[in-house]
C-alpha cells in the first residue's frame, strides 16, 4: 500500500507528536502504510515523555510532497499550521479538537473532530472502535499528550472523556498520572536555559483573522514572576519576529502551569492593538495579567475572532 | 436543554432528509434537544420513502438564526449549500460524506466525514457506536437514503460500508432492499408532471470552483430519450436561471439509473466552458453523452475543480 505521512502541527507539542505516533500506529494495524513524522524539534516536555515510553523522537520534515502524494494529519487542519507544501499533496485523515478554517480538499476524505482537551482522547476511542489493542507505551504517550493539553485535566478544555481517557490509559501505561503529570509539565517548564527568541517560537500558532496576521505563543512556567524579570528581551524578540514575519498582533501567554494563571505579553499594530483590548482589557506597558486564562483554543483564539470581526 | 435544529443541504434529497430525521433521532435519545428541518419541499422520491415509512415531511427553513443560536448540519458542509444565514449561527455538529470545503468555525465543533456512499452509512455506524437501537422506521428512511445516494448500491462511491449499512438496515426495517430499493428510485424518475425549470432545480447544487460559479444539477430517469425530447427547453430554463445567478457554468447530469449512464446538457462562458471541456471532452450542441457517470461528487465535481485550477 502507497506510503502516507502522519503529523501534527508546527511547532509540535506532546499532542502533535505523541498522537501522531498513536495514529500510525493505529492506522498501520488496520491495514495502512504510514510513518508518524513531527514538524518541528520535540520540545523539552515531548522529550521527556518520549524518551519516558522508550520511543526515538521521529523524523522532522518541512515539505511532504516531496516524498509522498498523501497525508494525514492530526491535531491541526488550518494550512498555515502544517506543512509548507499542504496544497501539493491530498489529506486523507484528519483526526483533531480544533475549529475548521480554511481546509479545503477536492476530495471526500475522513474527518473527525470532536470538542475535547486532547486529540489523544478522541484516538484512545478510535483504538476501541476499530477494536485495536493499545500498548503499554502507546498508552503512555497519549496519556502524555492528554495531561500536556490539558494541564493535568485542569483546563477549561477539559471534557468528561478526557477524564476517562486519562484513566484507562494510566492504567495501561502502568504509571500513576498525577505524579507522572506533575513530573511531565515540569519538564517543560524550564526557561532559564532558553533565549527569549527560542521560547516565543516554541508553541507558536498563526491565525488569520479577518485578513489580520495573528500570532499566540504560549510557555508554560512553574515561577510567573522569574519569567517577567525577561519581559524586555521578550518584548524585543516578539518585536524583531513581528517585523520579519509582518503580524499585525503577537501574543504571547505566560501560564504558570501550577496555579492556572497567565500573564500575556501583547505588541501590535493600532487597530490590533483595539481589538485586542476590545476582547481582554487594557493592556498596560505592553502586558496584561489574564487569572485563569490557561487555554489558547478556549480562552483566546475565540475571543480574538470575536473582536476582530 | 437548548434548542438546535438539524438539517441536509438545499434542493433536498432523500439522504439530506431521511438523514436529518435519523440525526435528530440519535441526538435526541442522547440528551440534546433538537428538531430535524429541510431546507425546502421533499423531491417525489424522498416523498415516496417519507410516505412509505410513517413520516411526515419535515418543516421547511430558508435561515435558522431567527429561531435558534446553534445548528447541527448533515450530508453537507459548504456555506453555499446551506441556510442563507449560517454565518449568524454556531454549527456545533457535522456529519457528512463530501469534501470539506469553505466551511469555517469559531469553535472546536463535533465533525465526522467518512468518503462512503451515503451519510446514512456514518449514521448506522453512529448509532452503534453510542449504543442507540434504531427503531423500524428510522431504518427504513435510512436505507432509503443510501439506495438514493447509491442508486441501489450500482455507483462508484458504493463502499464496502454501504452494503453492510444496506443489509442491515433492510432487516431492520424488514423490507427487500432490491425490490423496494427499484420501486424507491423509479417513484423519483417521473419527469412528465413537472416543469424544465422545476426539474434544473430539483437536485442541484452550486461550487465556488477557483472563483467560479458552477452549478450542477442530476435529475433521474428510466428513459433518456424521452428526457432528451425536452433538450431546447432545458437549455433555455438553464440559460435564464445562468443569467439571474451569475453563473459561469451549468451542467445538467440526466442519468437512467437502470443503465447507469448519464448525458450531461451543458452552458457557460467561453472559458468556463473551456475549463469544462478540459476535464470531459468535446462538447456538441451543448449536450455530452458521458457513459459510466452516475456520481456528482466522484465523477464530476473532483474533476471540474482539477480542470478550473
Amino acid at each position: 500500500m502507497e506510503k502516507e505521512l502522519v503529523f501534527g502541527h508546527q511547532n509540535p507539542d506532546t499532542d502533535a507528536i505523541g498522537t501522531a505516533i498513536a495514529y500510525s500506529y493505529l492506522q498501520n494495524k488496520r491495514g495502512f502504510n504510514t510513518e508518524a513524522v513531527a514538524l518541528g524539534k520535540a520540545n523539552d516536555e515531548t522529550a521527556f515523555a518520549l524518551a519516558k515510553f522508550g520511543f526515538k523522537e521521529p523524523r522532522v520534515i518541512k515539505t511532504a510532497a516531496n516524498e509522498v502524494d498523501k497525508v494525514m494529519l492530526v491535531d491541526h487542519n488550518e494550512p498555515q499550521q502544517s506543512v509548507a507544501d499542504i496544497d501539493q499533496v491530498e489529506v486523507t485523515h484528519v483526526v483533531d479538537h480544533h475549529r475548521i478554517m480554511n481546509f479545503n480538499t477536492t476530495m471526500p476524505l475522513f474527518y473527525l473532530a470532536e470538542p475535547v482537551g486532547c486529540t489523544s482522547t478522541i484516538m484512545w476511542k478510535l483504538y476501541q472502535q476499530y477494536g485495536v489493542e493499545i500498548p503499554q507505551n502507546i498508552a503512555g504517550i497519549m496519556l502524555s499528550a492528554i495531561i500536556s493539553d490539558t494541564l493535568l485535566l485542569k483546563s477549561p478544555t477539559t471534557t468528561a472523556d478526557d477524564h476517562e481517557a486519562v484513566k484507562a490509559l494510566a492504567k495501561i501505561a502502568g504509571v500513576d498520572y498525577e505524579q507522572y503529570g506533575l513530573e511531565e509539565l515540569k519538564a517543560g517548564t524550564n526557561i532559564a536555559g532558553k533565549s527569549e527568541h527560542e521560547l516565543i517560537n516554541l508553541d507558536a500558532k498563526s491565525f488569520d483573522l479577518a485578513g489580520k496576521k495573528v500570532r499566540v505563543a504560549q510557555i508554560n512556567v512553574v515561577d510567573l514572576p522569574e519569567a517577567m524579570e525577561r519581559k524586555e528581551a521578550f518584548l524585543q524578540a516578539m518585536r524583531t519576529v513581528s517585523e520579519a514575519e509582518h503580524y499585525d498582533l503577537f501574543m504571547l501567554l505566560i501560564t504558570n502551569v501550577l496555579d492556572s494563571d497567565s500573564t500575556a505579553l501583547v505588541i501590535g499594530s493600532g487597530e490590533a492593538q483595539q481589538a485586542f483590548e476590545q476582547a481582554f482589557g487594557p493592556v498596560k506597558d505592553a502586558e496584561i495579567s489574564l487569572p485563569g486564562v490557561v487555554s489558547r483554543k478556549k480562552q483566546v483564539v475565540p475571543q480574538l475572532t470575536g473582536a476582530f470581526k
